[in-house]
Order: C-alpha cells, then sequence, then structure tokens
C-alpha cells in the first residue's frame, strides 16, 4: 500500500549505496524496546535524572515571546557563539584549553557528534581512502566510513585501550597494501563498545606514532566527564593542539534529543567543515543551541553531571555484580571506568549474532559484537549497556542472558562446538599477550 | 591566536573540498544584519508573526517533566510517527495523499529540505554525474551538488517556469556529451530566486518528458503553501506516484530555527534515504520533531499559514510597488504569486557582484545573480527578498537601490558600457522568446 515496492531505481544510485540495506539486527531490536524485554542493548542516557522542571521553563522561555524571534529563526552555519563559547568551558574540564589554542573560533556545532563524525569524513575521506579505528570500534563510526566508501583497518586494544605497536604495525601494513591511512578513529576515553580507557602512558605514545606517520587523529569524547574515579581524563587534544580533532557531544551532558555536538579543528579545517556543514544542514537549530548555552550558563550542570555519574556508577556496579555472580564459566568482560558500556567475550563456541534471536526471546537485548567491526568479525563478543535500565533490571537482564549462555553452552555439548564464524576474533586480545602476527592479516578491502 | 592558520592539511583532504573556500560574498553580508542596512538579501521568514506566547507555552510543556524523558531522548532514524503523520496532513493541501500512495511509511524526517537535499544526493550522485537544475536555481541546492561532484546543467526559465522544450534540449546535451542526468531539482512553485511558478500545462508537459527520459524528479516545496491567490497549486508529486521525490519544509510555514523538514520517496529510496541519514545524524531530534508535531496538532496552523500569507502578500506589493516608482528604465523584474522573492534584471551594462559593494555602502544588500548559477553566470541578475523587511523598509531599500543602480548607469555612460562579464546570461529568457541555440551550448564540466 506504499507505492512503489520492488526498487526500480537500482541502476541509478550511487555506488556507496549500492548493496545498502538495512541492518539485518534492526527487525529484532524493533521488539527490545516492549516493557517486557530488559535492553542492554541502546546507549540512550537517563535523561529522567534532569531537573525536568526547571529544564521544562527554561525552554519555554527561550522559545516565548522574548526570545523566540530569534531562537525559532535561521542562525550561522557555523553555530551560535554563546554556545561555542559555553563549549570552550565544557571542554576545558578535559585539558582542553585557551593555552592548547582552543578557541570558540574554531568550534563547529554539529548535530550531534554524529554530523561531526560525518563532516571529517565529507572533508578528508576519498573512496577507497583507509581509516584506522579500534577494534571493536563505534558502530554509528563504521556507518560513516562506509558511506563515505573508505576502508577501515581495525587496530587491536585490550584493558589499556588502543595498543601502541599494533597501531604501527598497522600503519606498515597500510603502507605495503600502497594505502595510505587519512586518519586514526579514536574513543580514547571509555570506550564504545570496549568499556576500556587508553592508559596515561599510551597517549603519549599513541600521539607520537600518529605525528611521525603524519596520521591526523579524530577523537571522539562522548563519555569524558562521565569518569566513576576522581578528575576527567585529560583529552588527548589537551597533548597536542595540531594533529588532533577533537569531536563532543551534549547528548550525555544535557540531552540527545537537542542533537547538538561540535568539532574542534585546526583553524583552516574548521573552514572547510563550516561549508560542507552549510551544504548539508545550512545550519544547526538555533533554539537547540540557545536551550544548551541557557542550560550551562543558568543550570547547576556540574552538579547535575555528578548526579549522571552516581547513577551510572551504581549500575556498572549493578552490572559487574550480576556477571561475576552468574555468567558461566569461560566468560570475559571488561571492567569500566568510566561510560556506558561493558564488552563481554563469550565462552568459546558461542556467536553472539546467531545467540541474539534466542536472547530476545528469552527477554533480554545486547548488540553483537558484529556491529562493531567493519569486517562482520566480532562474533565471540557483545556490548552490554547499563546506562539506562535500573539495577534491579540489570540484574534481571543479566540473569536472563545466563541462562541462554547455559543453553548455547549445552547445545554445542550435544551438537558439537564447530559452529560456523565462531573462531575467537583475533582482534580482541588480553592485555600483554598482543599477536603481531594477526595485526599483520590485512583487513578486507586491503588484499 | 587560533592555532594553526597556515593549512597543513592540504594535502589530506577529499578531493570534493580541495578549491572549496567560503563564499566570497560572505564578507560583506557578514554587515547586512547592521540595523542601517536594508536586507533585501536575505530568506528568513517572519518568525515574530507566530503566536509566541502559545508557542512558547507549549515548548514549556513538551520539554517539561510530563513529555521531557521522551522529548529529551535519541529517536528513530526515519523520524517520529506522529510527526510523518501529520506531514501528511500538511502534503494533502497540495495533493499529495493516500490516493496517490502517500504514507507516513514513506516520509524521512530530515534536518531542514536542506538535509532532505543532501542525502537525496548521497543516495543518487556519484562524482561526474549531472544533475539538471532551473537556471537560476536554489544556492543551497548548488552547494550540495558541489559537494557531491556532480556537474549542474541549467535549464532556462521564464515567466512561467521551466521551459519544457529546454529541458528536452538539455536531455539531448547531456546525451551527446556521452553523460547521464541523474535528476531534474526542481523548485516549480514560487521558485527561489526566480520568484516564477510552472505553469499547470507545463507541468504534465515536464514530468512526461522525465518520464519519458527515465529522469527522476526532485521536487523541492519549501513555499507551496505560501501563496497569495487562492488555493495551493498541486505539486508535481500528485501527478505522480513514482519518479518524483518531494521534499518539505517546516521552515517557512512554522519556524526554521527547528531545523526539521521531509522528504516523501517510493519505499525503495526510502530505506536507502534512512539509512544514509542515520550514517549522518543517527536521529532527527525528537524535541523539534515534537515541537512540531504539537503546534501542528493543536494550534490553528492554517489560521496561522494564512496570517503569514498576507504579511508576505503585503511586502510583496510593496515590493513591486516601489521597483514600478523607482527602477531606472531597462530594469525588469518577476512577478511572484507566492514566497519570498523576486527576480530582477538589470540594465545593460550593470553587474549585480561587482555592484554590490556598492549597494552595500548605500545600506541596502541583495544577493548577486550569480550565486544562483553553477557556472558563475547570472551577473545580469540579482535577487531580492520581500519576507522579513517591513513594507516600510521594503520601499526605502528599493530607493536606496536604485539610487545605486543610476549612479552605476551614469558610471557606464561615462567609462563605457564593455565592463567584463556584463553580457547578458543566456539562461534568462523572456516568455516566448527561448532560444534553443543557447541551451545547446554546453554548461562547464560537460565539453
Amino acid at each position: 500500500m506504499t507505492g512503489t515496492t520492488l526498487d526500480d531505481y537500482t541502476d541509478r544510485y550511487a555506488q556507496r549505496v549500492r548493496g545498502m540495506t538495512a541492518s539485518e539486527i534492526r527487525a529484532l531490536f524493533s521488539v527490545t524496546s516492549r516493557p517486557e524485554v530488559v535492553s542492554l542493548a541502546g546507549g540512550a542516557p537517563f535523561v529522567s535524572a534532569l531537573p525536568l522542571d526547571a529544564v521544562g521553563e527554561m525552554l519555554g522561555r527561550i522559545g516565548g515571546p522574548e526570545h523566540g524571534a530569534t531562537t525559532l529563526q535561521y542562525s550561522g552555519g557555523q553555530g551560535d557563539i554563546a554556545l561555542r563559547e559555553r563549549i570552550c568551558e565544557v571542554m576545558s574540564l578535559s585539558g582542553i584549553d585557551a593555552t592548547g589554542g582552543a578557541s570558540p573560533d574554531d568550534v563547529v556545532v554539529t548535530v550531534g557528534a554524529q554530523q561531526a563524525l560525518d563532516l571529517v569524513s565529507r572533508v578528508f575521506l576519498d573512496p577507497g581512502d583507509v581509516v584506522l579505528a579500534e577494534g571493536p570500534s563505534y558502530v554509528g563510526a563504521l556507518g560513516v566510513f562506509q558511506a563515505a566508501q573508505a576502508d577501515v583497518v581495525h587496530v587491536p586494544m585490550d584493558e589499556e585501550g588502543l595498543i601502541p605497536a599494533a597501531l604501527a604495525e598497522a600503519l606498515v601494513t597500510v603502507a605495503k597494501a600502497g594505502k595510505r591511512a587519512k586518519f586514526l578513529y579514536t574513543v580514547p576515553t571509555y570506550h564504545n563498545p570496549g568499556g576500556v580507557t587508553l592508559s596515561e602512558d599510551r597517549r603519549e605514545e599513541i600521539l607520537e606514532i600518529a605525528e611521525r606517520a603524519g596520521l591526523l587523529v579524530i577523537e571522539d569524547d562522548p563519555y569524558g566527564l562521565l569518569g566513576f574515579d576522581g578528575e576527567p581524563v585529560p583529552a588527548l587534544r589537551s597533548r597536542r593542539r595540531d594533529g588532533v580533532l577533537y569531536l563532543g557531544t551534549f547528548s550525555k551532558t544535557f540531552a540527545p534529543g537537542m542533537r547538538v555536538g561540535w568539532i574542534l579543528a585546526p583553524h583552516a579545517v574548521r573552514e572547510k567543515l563550516v561549508i560542507a556543514s552549510e551544504a548539508q544542514i545550512l545550519c544547526p537549530s538555533m533554539f537547540a543551541q540557545t536551550a544548551i548555552s541557557t542550560y550551562f550558563a543558568t543550570m547547576p550542570w556540574l552538579e547535575q553531571i555528578k548526579s549522571f555519574r552516581e547513577i551510572y556508577r551504581e549500575r556498572r556496579d549493578a552490572l559487574l555484580t550480576a556477571l561475576t555472580d552468574m555468567m558461566p564459566p569461560g566468560t570475559r568482560w571488561t571492567q569500566p571506568k568510566g561510560g556506558f558500556y561493558v564488552w563481554l567475550t563469550l565462552p568459546e563456541g558461542l556467536h553472539s549474532k546467531e545467540m541474539l534471536p534466542r536472547a530476545i526471546a528469552a527477554r533480554v537485548a545486547y548488540v553483537p559484537g558484529t556491529g562493531f567491526y567493519a569486517d562482520g568479525s566480532g562474533g565471540s563478543h557483545l556490548r552490554l549497556s547499563y546506562c539506562f535500565p535500573t539495577p534491579e533490571r540489570i540484574r534481571e537482564g543479566v540473569r536472563r542472558l545466563a541462562g541462554v549462555l547455559g543453553e548455547e553452552m549445552k547445545m554445542r555439548e550435544v551438537f558439537g562446538t564447530a559452529a560456523p564464524g565462531t573462531r575467537p576474533a583475533v582482534s580482541w586480545t588480553p592485555a600483554g599477550t598482543y599477536n603481531a602476527a594477526a595485526a599483520n592479516h590485512p583487513a578486507p578491502g586491503l588484499e
């Protein structure tokens, strides 16, 4: 009943979308919003913890007679200066400040950090270019790189984050293939989906390797202010004013429904980003920008972030305790010190994507590890998020998941363990056991 | 003081942004927001006419305790179903309805119609592809096509809009050059910047030509409901359920500061558009979507559109009267029946881009015609907008502009008329005098 159902447009599509189809797990996820399913899948922040009375009052005021003629109007492509100033204030908590060359003039406001990522790709990536990214990597970034027709080469991580030797190896591999890596895309702090944080020592090491190779670093930092212990980890950008583009978002410190993020970029790059953004969206929403700059100017946002941290720490604890209490032997997981996610490695022989329909039947949802690798590996892993459900629900979710794992293991015992596609992924290597041989294996698209 | 000022990134940029620089007239426009300048340049709707008390109250309510947990959260990539239903209601005013296959399921919500345009380009355009577009054409669309590395071939218009014979000719020219036109981009109703409307007869003719050639039609309709006489003109999409993608926006019927537009696309295309949009922005703002669906569900929006029409009609009349009263002989202009713009042709020898600094010195601003042609032609023309200034200011602006024209003409008389680049553009041809020879001249990039 919806017009054309056969695809008459096949021969007209651009190269980049041929074969582009909706994710095969999307249909499954459409049921995860049902109340009976415990979803450990999504990355939705717990916005109910915001002071919604005050927020609503503020939103009404900025959209009313006093400010409406401005907030409901078009604005500039780079973003409102009042917001760009607040952004600099927020970044200073991560060690990015005027001393290090951060200025409102070099900030571009975007439709969430997702558009920031897309703009960076538009400005730097030609089809066939190589992007280095952690393995696993943020699924939304992989979507952007795929749309840019870039080849993603995953660089292994361990409990301390991206492995410097593996990055150096990857650069060699890419060069040997006659390609050039345009940039490293990294989430160094409270990684999505890895749940790990790049250690202090490695930060400098990674930056030095990048500098030597002339490799641009795209630092994506949505969770930096949501650490559970002490002060925020200084960002990579705080160590280098050039060579690092910093991506931020208000989706986790305020509200994703506003869709506001930003890029801090060297001046020359910033100019290109603004032009690219204008071609894409004309300008960011002036209403959303005013909402956020007003929130950060007039409301106790630092207190609010502290309260978010407490909520997420309690939930992280609930998840880790439940995993320890209930997961079958052979299951491993990361210990996040901030952010939203735990990365779980299944007992041998189990495959997270194959198991998903049975998990959903058992009323628990997660994201299979395969979503976080451009080459479809990662089946031995899955991502659990603890940001949205209550501790009780998290525990119940883990109970259900443990049941599913137990059943799977029993099945494997009966039918044998050689299920297809269940070999352990090479790119998730425990600390200290990095396997250089595995990293030398070129990623698809480089062969 | 802002980090790198030299561009160290030159050799890393993607092909599409090499040579991408900020518009040369941008610097000039930075002064047009000064109160002493009468700006006939911008396309900002008169949002002050909205019932801002009620709008503010509504915005406060949807962001407050009752709805905040939903409106401040992530939402789906295709857009909220409540809004997509309202969009179908709005489109039905332009003759696009369920009988013609329009369904909320085939609507994709976007960040203004600009993102809609960008998504269409992402899905259909490879570098080197040809796009047909009216000459002149919407400057924001030209930016998108340039970013997509497509070649734009302008098809002449006259007072009745796009000239069918010229479209047929252009298709032949493109085919002869061994290229394929992927789509026709058109603003058939109350054209920006042309100020003309495609006549009833030509609508069918254009669609038939497109159908025969297998040419997709991208119908951009921001102004369709802002006509000054009687009922809205039925959209091209109301005549064909396939082969036409329809782009709409709430920027002119409600508020551009919310950045909400949409695409209605055949089902198979819609799927691609959603995936492309998710890669670009994850999802549209749930707050903005709820604001608009609530506005259209609970407030007298049709009355408001009527009131907008009255305001813009009065301003159009003020502009046309002032032009008639004050413009020097040899100046011509279009007679818009809706929308925001008048397209003005200068007396021979004058060049709108060269004249702009002097106009701004005389405290009046317009957009030079060159901005609306991909090949930099259009210097004999300029766009005047009447949407934002009051009738008094419009008249004052025209008075200043007439003074500038008079001065320019005097100068030409003294120094001769052969100023460079001031030959009349071939692509703005009065009705009935379409010159096929001119249309045969290939556009740059096709030679």
